[in-house]
């Protein structure tokens, strides 16, 4: 049986809505079944007619939504809601939805500030609900990969890591224009004390804890706003000490004129080294003192349990962006309808990123910021 | 609303089936409403429980499946079939359904034979029911912006055209194992007269003529059985001339070890020349007389009708395999759409492969087999 | 001591003149004593007073160098000649060098027929003079790795070879500007009876025969003049059954318009494949059934004893094409310097092109262009 | 006339003392003619022999090549004397070279500290001799293509540089075994107060302001010992201030296990931006907000006067690293010569790292060091 899903935001010109329904739809794992699509109530009904559900599914506030959908009979009403609206509107619909018995997707970073992200963790433990949040570039087949295989110990010990989230689309003052993706994500009371480093440097930093199984210790950020007029950071380079001792470095910026999202992340330890980039995404470049570079890529057979399960598609099929999201979907999906039927989901299928790497998410933006306007060279990693 | 699909085949451990059923989730279009997924009816019975399908709606047979949905309600039975089985069983199955009034979807290549092709054309013709043909590479965004920059006149008269489509998986006899899809590629009686010729041969033949917008109009073949025992060609390479006099190479191989799938266009003309290759399917290399190779990506502002209607996301974000098929799906389902509301598709959506890429892709095996056994060197394309 | 070595053609202007001469110099295995760079006096002489020659070792023509150089004591005159003029001016003097007790380094084609390098095969042999044919391609390392590879039996018996060498820079009528290459090039009086073929379509057969290790042994050609007026083919594709009975696909254009030079080849035998290209040289693609591909580099640890010895810095300094072209004058030098001390030259200083690789070379042209122009599909390789 | 040359340093074993002399020998415009190549008397002649130099030009020590080649006559005597020792033998034969008239040729780091490269300067300029410092990243013809586009204002103020240098080499205590190279590099007695940022940190620092046009301001350094017992950093992040505000990260680290040697850079502008890679090193990709990326290629007509001048062979005929470096000796040559000839050289045969280069990398080194060892965040870069 498919998941009943809700959707809150994500109307018409959203960007990451849209993007939530592809992934939803993709594995036939969810059906699309209600929705508060805007603040605006007109808009709302719009969408929800031009995604084909019933009027009375359609909703005028998350408020609404929540307190309707849970006086439904069980059998009917939504199981999941979708969260996808700017920062400032995460915490109050997640807790409302996490109270009120629903589970929860909700996009990154988990709030708006960190405060609300432990709180949200408190709630969220308090009501037995699941919430999964949508880093994406951790769904990718050949990134899970990269964790299984330094977890398995083949690299040594990890020594240096190098992230990378490059793009350029905020070159220019896109906030000035029409832009409303611009708008939101440079607008302190929308998006929170960070721009470039809460937008895209979360999913940086939470690559980098992923594939490496470390967490980040200390921190020394230069933050910049480089675009005149901009209200948040568009650009940063922080480097970084790990829980083992090993150092890092992590960028982001949205103003490297002629980049699209080139993710990268190159991990190094004592005997070899992983590269992953999203823009060759099926491929993880493995490499070893003294041999040549192997080429391990999706589908093949010879990869392990983690990249395997979040594959479609045999070898030289790209599987790409949408595919990764749907990869955090469809655990999730898996996830719950192990408990669902009281089953234990495999430990692939519980692999997608929740609370932990929430708040864990919001401390960066906090710390990150923090250090970048601090002269102490190096600043505790603090949750 | 979402179209009611039907799927003929498909049962669990078939490959292609599978991706139909994702492609045509994807964007939310379709509905799978029915199925007769195997001829062994338990099998078909345990692959519609997976799907969710209502036990009355999965058939023991096709033939079931046409006749009782023929019986239902307009408003409840399925509009389209999805034909998923192998080239033996795509005429029977296709010729039924669009008789009894369906829309069809069929795996590639069209039929077992051309002559089945041709009379299917005309099935086709007097049904009013439209047919979409798998052809996958022609669905990817930048394929169809290479097809609009050739037919802009950009790069001049087309004088070269290089097509290729290596693949290493039947590199040994795997016939010999359990390997269902190489059983039935490789057997004569359910995969016609030939192997990669059909398999994989087909697909580079559409590319060629969908890009180039010219039609081969001679060829001359090399074909090969390499693996000891095989029954159908396993290897081939193809000299042609084209409808303006232009030539071309096309090759295709199974038995290229170590090669995976990565079928690539190369297409040359009097001032430019372009390159697309499915292992970075979300480029398109412009090359110039004297000015720097542009690289092309897909979800940007500058690429044409055709690239951007085929694209879900902004540029950086990879879509791949499952996209391109499921924008076969999503085009054939806005053209019927339109149809349904007495509208007109636009050019783009109208934009799949169909009768005519089915009928031709029949005369190329044939043709191309014919020209492997002759002494002839070269051989007028017919149909 | 360096070898004193002599240069017929090459004056300003010239293009391969030049390259020999960086090639010759860079390893300081040879002197340039002496020269007759233009059959025009003055231009000879410009051209020597350029280089810092002594004016009494600059000649009006080749004869004359020939007969003077020979007139002079052991000690001063030059040992090796190099003759880097067009096709129809190689075998005279070559024939003059070799009879007069000077060894001889020669452009390819060897010759202007096929009858002329025979005949020069069998001068040679009287002479008991050393013959160095500059086809470049095999001088790089991870070529010669590849050729190393394959004669291990690594890759089982090879099954299939593509070979392609496309350029562009002849799309348009260059012989009718002042491009001197483009007009003996593409002039039958002085290129022979082929254009691209002999220009280019050699390099990419005797990369075919040496990386594989295996003999053309038949073929079926189609042969092309594409730019309207241009007397000599520009473009053509060969089918090809190699002496092992696999094939192989050649393909050598000039009329690919944006193309630069990217010789390639891909080799496959029963258990894997091999890629390499020009314009990433100092890698060579291993391919594998069933585990990763893998990136051999030039300048490491692992690669085998012909790679090593024609490798000048440590893996990641990239090596280019004047590093490939030396690599042949340095094998000769050593060659002929074990000779002059009475020594055995290693098997890797030996691994030069020469007669063999010349004659086969010339049968390729006239084979390839007879094909062009026959009816026949097969023609078998004839010398 | 070639410039008569000495080298000192450089025995067998060395490895930079075999890329000077193939450096200088590819264009011909230097004459090897004498040399001082060990300390052990033996081991200078015994490599003066494999050289074929006369015995009586090969040096037990370079006090004695120094003094000995100022008596011979003018016309005989050595012009220019590579220095290519260990950083903590370049001041003394380096100020004595200078003192006596001659040219001097010196591998970098210019010194073994900041103090004495502002001395060398000093004496440099007083002795009206030339220096050139062998930074071969500038010499690669792209490179210089970039640092032009730059500073044509194409991509506008600059924002942002990336520059990077990954190498696995010290991944191991390699400097317990019998790697001389290893040894030297990593003692603080020979190397100076760096280790890997003075080997390959400055080398990135000097390709970031050569390419950039600007100069580094502050910076704050990350800068570890990975391996155990080493005595000098083998990795190190820094952050860093432009002096036109911009700021930029730069990354160098010899134990990225299984890499080679990548330097890469990417420069950021308002309008669009750059990125060269060694392993690529005939590109430079162009960027640009809303167009196609562009590959420019050396060797083709649309590049710059400096591409140009610093370039061989046409497009497509890959040069490397040797190349590169053959650059500098060659635009060194061509400066010398102009002088000699009292001419004006070309502002691209002037364009070679020299004392300024030199004494600003020195900086480098003492500042980065400093910079890591304090708590301080931001260090203002102080020459």
């Amino acid at each position: 049986m498919k998941l009943r899903l809700a959707m809150i935001g994500g109307g018409q010109g959203a960007f990451i809505g849209a993007i939530h329904r592809l992934a939803a739809a993709l594995d036939g794992l969810y059906e699309l079944t209600a929705g508060a699509f805007s603040s605006d109530a007109e808009k709302s009904r719009a969408t929800g007619v031009l995604l084909g559900l019933p009027t009375d599914r359609v909703y005028s506030t998350y408020q609404e939504l929540i307190a309707q959908e849970k006086q439904r009979p069980a059998a009917e009403r939504v199981q999941v809601i979708a969260i996808v609206t700017p920062n400032y509107l995460h915490f109050e619909p997640a807790r409302q939805a996490l109270e009120n018995g629903f589970h929860v997707i909700l996009d990154k970073p988990m709030t708006f500030s960190l405060a609300e992200a432990r709180q949200l963790q408190q709630i969220a433990a308090a009501s037995g609900k699941k919430l999964l949040l949508t880093h994406t570039y951790t769904g990718y087949p050949m990134v899970k990969e990269a964790r299984q295989l330094v977890a398995s110990g083949a690299l040594g010990a990890l020594r240096k890591v190098y992230v990378e989230y490059p793009q350029g689309w905020l070159s220019s003052f896109a906030e000035g224009t029409d832009n409303k993706q611009a708008a939101w994500r440079t607008d302190p009371a929308r998006s929170g004390v960070a721009g470039a480093m809460g937008d895209i440097g979360t999913h940086a930093f939470n690559l980098l804890e992923y594939v490496s199984g470390l967490q980040v210790a200390k921190l020394c950020a230069d933050i910049n706003i480089v675009v005149a007029g901009r209200q948040l950071d568009d650009d940063g380079a922080v480097l970084l000490k790990l829980s083992n001792g090993a150092s890092a470095v992590l960028t982001a910026t949205q103003i490297a004129a002629g980049e699209e999202n080139n993710v990268r992340i190159r991990v190094y330890g004592e005997k070899g080294g992983l590269e992953w980039q999203q823009v060759d995404a099926n491929t993880l470049q493995v490499k070893w003192l003294d041999k040549p570079v192997e080429i391990w890529r999706a589908g093949t057979g010879y990869v392990g349990s983690y990249a395997r399960h979040n594959t479609r598609t045999p070898a030289g099929h790209p599987e790409g962006y949408l595919e990764a999201f749907a990869n955090l979907y469809r655990n999730f999906a898996l996830s719950l309808q192990a408990e669902l039927s009281g089953q234990t989901a495999s430990p692939e299928a519980l692999d997608y990123p929740g609370l932990e790497e929430g708040v864990r998410g919001m401390a960066f933006i906090e710390n990150v910021i923090a250090s970048g306007q601090s002269d102490k060279k190096w600043t505790d990693f603090t949750v």
